[in-house]
């Protein structure tokens, strides 16, 4: 087992959600030991809200919840690396990836 | 332009690091304005090391570094998703990606 490093961002892990069929990276979001739980108990994921500060079971109201694939863990256990399969778009935009703009200076 | 949110962070930007070539995602960093600024300015990935409160310019001890390929904002402008061409490993321990180790729950 991985003790993973919850300390560093007071209480939270960053956490890249990938498709797993696409390899599109999704989302970054923040789980807190709760979140990370019942993320492995239900196979779904589950972050922690910083704005809101709940809990958070993504899709629960959008119905676009993510099937976990697979879980990896950084070199340092700071940061999540999830493989999941989305039932739908990830962004509260309705993009498929939170990602949709390329970043282009100011001339 | 996109004004980027520096300052949910303290001052830092999430960064996931996505290979350009195999999408696999091979790190997630941290950068301040400077380092985002010599990160467009040079087209390698420059980082602010939140351990060693440096400046880090990726690859500059080790010859890996990150040649800059695109980079996207996410929805709230606070993480940066950058596909990078490497020049070698991403991780410190000689893997090509930070997240090499599948998260196994102790039983």
């Amino acid at each position: 087992m991985i003790a993973l490093d919850f300390k560093k961002e007071s209480g939270l892990i960053t956490t890249v959600i990938q498709d797993a069929r696409t390899q599109q990276v999704l989302m970054v979001a923040y789980m807190n030991a709760e979140s990370f739980e019942r993320t492995l108990a239900t196979g779904e994921t589950w972050f922690w809200s910083r704005s809101r500060q709940t809990l958070w079971h993504k899709g629960e109201t959008s119905g676009n919840i993510q099937k976990v694939q697979s879980i990896a863990v950084d070199c340092d256990a700071d940061t999540l690396l999830i493989s999941v399969l989305p039932a739908g778009p990830a962004c509260h935009t309705g993009h498929t990836s939170c990602f949709y703009r390329a970043y282009a200076r100011k001339e």
